[in-house]
């Protein structure tokens, strides 16, 4: 189609700004782990040129990221929108960032200390913003405005602010707040909500089966809060809603992006769409298709087309065509501008150091721990409870950044006499056929039986695959006088499954966070105190 | 002692030259991986502006050590001495750089091709010195100069040249010219010679046996070679030599670095010891105390002490009681300036991205790789052969740089319908009691089993622990009908163990490397192509 005109280099320029694309935070080609979605360095200088408008990056150390946010920039020769999904701290995705316990724990503290609640969001939100201005970024892919009201979820889970419309928006807009204090720019996702689905829009397309009332009600509240404190950004939802568009995805919908976000609730910032690489819009459109459909319906920026040529292409002919107006692509682009020069400048010396805020990280920490009512910390003695195991469970321990050698929930237990066994979804099973005794006990070794789940997302649905009989076992070690106590990292719903299981004198704990942080202070709670190994992790 | 003599900063200044301590690459405190031996950041500055004249690095990234080697030389205000164990590529140590195949591969290699053997240790030597002084690197603590004659030492394996003297003095004066090249130090080690030891030294002093004539026979011709070959410093070793000296581990005996080193092989260069912090010999000395044994000896740096204050102040008072000359450490100062002026200046900018040189890295795989005489390769057929496992066998999934989420080794089978199964030391074991038949089979799914073992130093001594018995299990899935295939992966021992336990129609092949790239090839000598699936790791 494009050859049908003359070249237009404005117009090329044009639609080059409406694209976000994916790269590594690595340097080089070939430090890349998903080269299949991450641009190599050529494409991607290439495509700088050309003018796109924003990238994307996951993958490698702060330090390195700084660096590689250095280059892009260069490259681009005109402000980038330089973005993460870093939706629970920096440090969750650049190593050495603060990382920050997932934002459903504060949602749960909300219920019991609103105010200290919403201190710490803005605070969350300050750290994130001050972390990714120091990596070069300007643009926080959070806060996740979906209400999780739905514990089957398997995507937003401990990724939301809450369980209800009113946490959530509270805290999300807390969280925008300290973002605008740092000069970054936030995003509001997944609109109009991504909280009460069950199954995975990286792998399907949901339905929302609710009501325009019921959105009104539920979901749209939080992203009404976050528009009111000033959020540049609006991440679109990969999911069908029959009650306001029976065909289209919200993502693709004029009826959801236009009528509802725009009209309806006045949005004036950045429309992105959630990446058009995921399978629920990639299986159905080609990229050029994809990208037009969702401009098309009022999306101002493209994110990670499945292929950048294809969309620029798509997009180009379009409006050569008339099926886009270039005067609504011009529009995007005056958005993308407008929302850059609320950027505070980056400053960040990839030399300094990588800062984390460990004030923030230790007292999200403390104030999201839960205990077992009856359970108080004491001292684990093991003269008196002999060797034992610590049964560790993950989802696989060759991708655990929260369990590097030496992590508390390793080094820990094993200075108190108890022997690490690990099981994750790549090794032996630890099940046998007995559904009420489901924990092979004679192959794990004699002892007490420290058990600590790693567990997000869809209970148990991880790459541990299956349904895992967690309950079913926990009885079984309790009724053996086997089980030593209980930690959970990640999932409430698992923690609210396991606890009422565990008889008062058994210690148990939970946070929220996974990470070596975490870690200390369940085994504290458990009476496991931290001990200086010689492999310990650090603060 | 130091408080009875008045303060000499020309003389602090001196023996401070002489130490070489450990540091993390990593930029910021909290990312220290073991903060028991890697100096905070604040006593790191105060001890490098105090003159300290050297720093051990490990740990980071390529790019954020390059960062740090910045940082660290702009601390010192002095030429410093930059160095890692980097003895298979700078890639081994830190991503991003080369990786290569051990050099054990090269020393088998040279029974076969001795001219190729040579050239290619040569562009191995050069190779390193390269990706060294991209990194701001100026010392690279290689050559291994053992000649590894006893299969079942834990420690030097397949990080030495070769299993003969000839070997690997050729082979070891061939890796210096390629450093010199680059303009980048070398070290030969461990002097004088650690090949024939079955103890770890990290753990406990070994002893050697061997007589004077012995050591000329079999230990010491590398080492002439590499310092005829002009090699700038000799590390010693924590090994006892009855023969030399009755009480003193060669690291701090007079009789092996004075008379045996110095005197009869005429080393004009820089003697430095081992890390003074590993067991062998902190477990008999205080930190000040052995670093003064050792320069006594006639080392001219201290590595790694157990504590860098109190080794420089038991120096320091060593010199003002009349222990130590001044004169001779002045000289050990003399010999660090000289052997500076010998490198060539780092021109390293951290925003470039880490080059690794693919084409050596490959031509390493190809050629040292092994397949068993009958197998040919062939295409693997999933449907003649149906469902099957990728047993494979690890250290520690929890370490394992070679396997990141989508290696070769995890994502080629699971293409061609082999299920993984990691099985490492933390996780349930798969071993029942029968010696006969070890493996539990039927905890391991039904179908073709293809074996992959990772698996260097001591064989099966890792943390896997215990005495693996795969000998035992190969003949068992052979028995039952289900071997598909052998890889293995690092120790040549092991490889050769099982290598005539595996029938001739079934394919069986190993390399002496263990990264992603060793495992593409083996897997295609096996009959299974690499096959670019989604999560596909890349060139």
């Amino acid at each position: 189609m494009a050859t049908d005109h003359p070249p237009d280099p404005g117009l090329r320029r044009l639609v080059a700004e409406l694209l976000v694309v994916r790269a590594s935070g690595h340097l080089a080609d070939h430090q890349r782990r998903y080269p299949r979605w991450e641009l190599a360095n050529a494409e991607l200088r290439e495509l700088l040129e050309l003018g796109v408008g924003g990238v994307i990056l996951l993958g490698a150390g702060a330090a390195e990221v700084a660096l590689r946010c250095d280059q892009l920039r260069e490259w681009a020769g005109q402000p980038l929108l330089l973005c993460a999904d870093v939706e629970e701290g920096v440090g969750q995705r650049f190593e050495g960032a603060s990382w920050l316990v997932p934002p459903l724990g504060l949602g749960r503290l909300h219920a019991r200390a609103p105010a200290e609640a919403l201190t710490l969001a803005e605070r969350y939100g300050r750290c994130t913003g001050q972390d990714a201005r120091r990596l070069g970024l300007n643009w926080v892919l959070a806060p996740v405005c979906d209400v999780n009201n739905n514990p089957a979820n398997p995507v937003i889970n401990v990724r939301a602010w809450g369980e209800n419309p009113d946490t959530v928006a509270a805290l999300a807009a807390a969280f925008c707040r300290g973002l605008q204090a740092e000069g970054v720019l936030g995003c509001a996702k997944h609109f109009p909500g991504h909280g009460d689905t069950s199954s995975d829009s990286h792998l399907e397309l949901p339905t929302l089966p609710h009501s325009r009332a019921r959105l009104e009600r539920i979901e749209l509240p939080p992203f009404r809060s976050a528009m009111a404190a000033g959020v540049e950004a609006v991440m679109t939802a990969h999911l069908l809603l029959p009650a306001l568009d029976g065909s289209r995805p919200a993502t693709l919908s004029a009826a959801v992006l236009t009528d509802l976000l725009r009209r309806d609730l006045g949005f004036e910032g950045l429309v992105v769409t959630d990446a058009l690489v995921m399978e629920a819009i990639s299986r159905h459109h080609g990229a050029g298709e994809a990208a037009v459909l969702a401009l098309a319906a009022g999306a101002d920026l493209v994110l990670m087309p499945a292929d950048a040529h294809q969309a620029l292409a798509g997009i180009e002919a379009a409006v050569l065509s008339g099926r886009l107006e270039r005067a609504q692509l011009e529009a995007s682009a005056e958005r993308r501008r407008a929302a850059l020069d609320r950027v505070r400048p980056a400053g960040g010396d990839p030399r300094l150091a990588p800062q984390a805020d460990g004030a923030l990280e230790e007292t999200l920490v403390r104030r999201t721990l839960e205990t077992s009512t009856g359970a108080r910390p004491r001292r684990w003695e093991p003269a008196s409870h002999g060797q034992g195991i610590n049964l560790v469970r993950l989802d696989t321990a060759l991708q655990a950044p929260f369990l590097p050698l030496g992590a508390p929930a390793l080094a820990t237990p094993t200075a108190a006499g108890l022997a690490p066994c690990l099981v994750d979804g790549l090794g032996p099973r630890l099940w046998g056929d007995d559904p009420a005794a489901p924990l092979e006990l004679g192959r794990l070794g004699s002892g007490p039986v420290l058990v600590q789940l790693f567990v997000r997302g869809n209970p148990f649905r991880g790459t541990a695959g299956g349904d895992e009989p967690w309950p079913a076992a926990i009885a079984q070690l309790v009724g053996a006088g086997r089980l030593a106590a209980l930690a959970v990292y990640g999932s409430p719903y698992v923690w609210e499954k396991l606890r009422p299981l565990v008889p008062a004198p058994i210690p148990a704990a939970y946070s929220p966070g996974q990470m070596p942080r975490a870690q200390r202070a369940v085994l504290e709670a458990l009476g496991l105190g931290h001990t200086g190994g010689q492999e310990g992790f650090t603060d």
